[in-house]
């Protein structure tokens, strides 16, 4: 059986960026959280939409047509095999919710690829 | 394309209790708001597990052998096939993950069955 998750506690655990951690499971996916600053890369993801939620902080989602921008208390979903970019001017924190073994960078690879760790 | 959620502004859209809302979809992942106050129903799902995060208030899921006691900012996943029945003594805003046409009274039904509508 599962515990209960405080997400200001697991937040608290970890300062490192765009390296989500695992939070908890719900049937075949991932409920990660990130701290993130700064531009992510252009990637995506052909098979699975891309859930985001803004714990704290402002988030820009940046489309190949347009930016979406997000504060605490906002979600967006990125369709799947829609190119984005995530930025953060500031400190931001969210939740995410990905299949597993969904691929932060997507398409695109690179250094900022990580394998999220359960916290 | 879908447009960003603002989770306030959704949930000022609706007064009344035990009745989803589906903002947003992820695969083949309904992103659901409800409102709650009271006693729900003792009910599971057989073939899901069953999403919690706490918005707004204070959250009592009971489970046959403990009670979970969630605040804003806490998420709690139900494995499948556990029973559970949730409860809030003062009004709570719940945001729920659940595939696409899960029932909300699952294997339990009667009166609080309800089809969630998008908002």
């Amino acid at each position: 059986m599962t515990e209960k998750v405080n997400l200001a506690q697991k937040l608290g655990l970890f300062d490192e960026h765009w390296q989500p951690k695992i939070v908890a499971r719900i049937n075949d996916n991932d409920v990660r959280i990130v701290k993130v600053k700064g531009e992510f890369v252009w990637h995506k993801h052909d098979d699975t939409d891309d859930f985001f939620l803004v714990l704290q902080g402002h988030l820009t989602i940046q489309l190949r047509d347009r930016n979406v921008e997000l504060d605490a208390g906002e979600l967006f979903v990125v369709p799947h095999g829609v190119e984005h970019c995530p930025r953060a001017d500031e400190e931001a924190s969210l939740l995410l919710i990905e299949p597993a073994g969904t691929i932060n960078t997507g398409d695109a690879g690179g250094p900022l690829t990580t394998e999220p760790q359960s916290i």
